[in-house]
């Protein structure tokens, strides 16, 4: 399936704020379930978590332990299913060195941004996806830096409604993404 | 627009829970700004809080306040636009007649149900949104109730991944379906 081809990065650090100061958000809880469930849905290789603050790496950790072995392993256990996509780096460095060693060769990084208009087409990263695994790189906050742009690596298309609002949770992006990279039947 | 003519309606009663018990669920303050900017990013006409709690629609009304008219609409504006699709109903038929008046004649509802698999193709729901304003029908918990399914409705094909994992969030779910439904460039 090409989905294990395919890994998401979600990003906490570095991301902009909303007056395009660099920040590090904090880990949302919801974002790591309704993120893991959608690519657990879509059959997506991997999902890490970039957060270089020890507390939130620990914090994760907490959520993945409750889900994965404790109480909510018995209550849920289709979340730890979905929840154990999870690995939690430091940097987009690290995730795509992690993604690398999984397929023991060469990965791409494919950066997405809700303003990109000249980026990738959905259709053509359908067909990278096909040659390449890739690491689908997601800004939490106001988006990703433009230190992470200015590195050269491919960005996809932004989505775009009928008209200008253009402010879509990341959760809802990364849904929408995924049904257009991988979803069979449309 | 076409999204002009479709409506959402996010159900908390009557829908399942895990035992497949009719309950009503609680309001949650995220699918609420989820929902909303999701609805705006494609044109949506109106987004409908189902549910039959004064307390719960007490709440709804507190938030929408806060980021309608209070501090949360001078912090970020974008994100009263996004709610003031919402509209707080009792139930479903509530949300259907205040559609329809919205209109002036006839709406149709399309319920929607992960499991669904024989149900209206996302190819056919384009072509009849473009006929008929529609209200999309979504469950909280574990989705809508069967007395919602026995009206003789028509019921939108379920999401499916390549895998048989089957448990996408409704704020996953409900972005993209909006974008089979609505999305431009495919």
């Amino acid at each position: 399936m090409t989905g294990q081809r395919l890994a998401l990065a979600l990003v906490h650090h570095p991301v902009i704020d909303r007056n395009r100061e660099v920040v590090t958000t904090a880990v949302t809880n919801l974002d790591l379930h309704d993120l893991a469930r959608t690519a657990r849905t879509y059959g997506v290789g991997r999902l890490f978590v970039v957060t270089p603050v020890a507390e939130q790496q620990r914090l994760v950790a907490r959520i993945l332990g409750h889900w994965r072995e404790g109480f909510g392993a018995r209550y849920n256990p289709c979340r730890g299913d979905a929840l154990s996509l999870i690995e939690v780096t430091d940097t987009v460095d690290a995730a795509l060195d992690l993604w690398r060693k999984e397929h023991g060769g060469a990965v791409r990084p494919l950066l997405t941004g809700a303003s990109c208009r000249d980026g990738i087409g959905f259709a053509r990263a359908r067909q990278m996806l096909v040659e390449i695994p890739h690491l689908l790189v997601l800004g939490t906050g106001w988006g990703l830096a433009p230190e992470l742009f200015s590195r050269g690596w491919p960005v996809l298309d932004g989505i775009r409604g009928p008209g200008a609002y253009n402010h879509l949770p990341v959760r809802a992006a990364a849904a929408i993404m995924l049904d257009r990279l991988l979803g069979g039947d449309r």
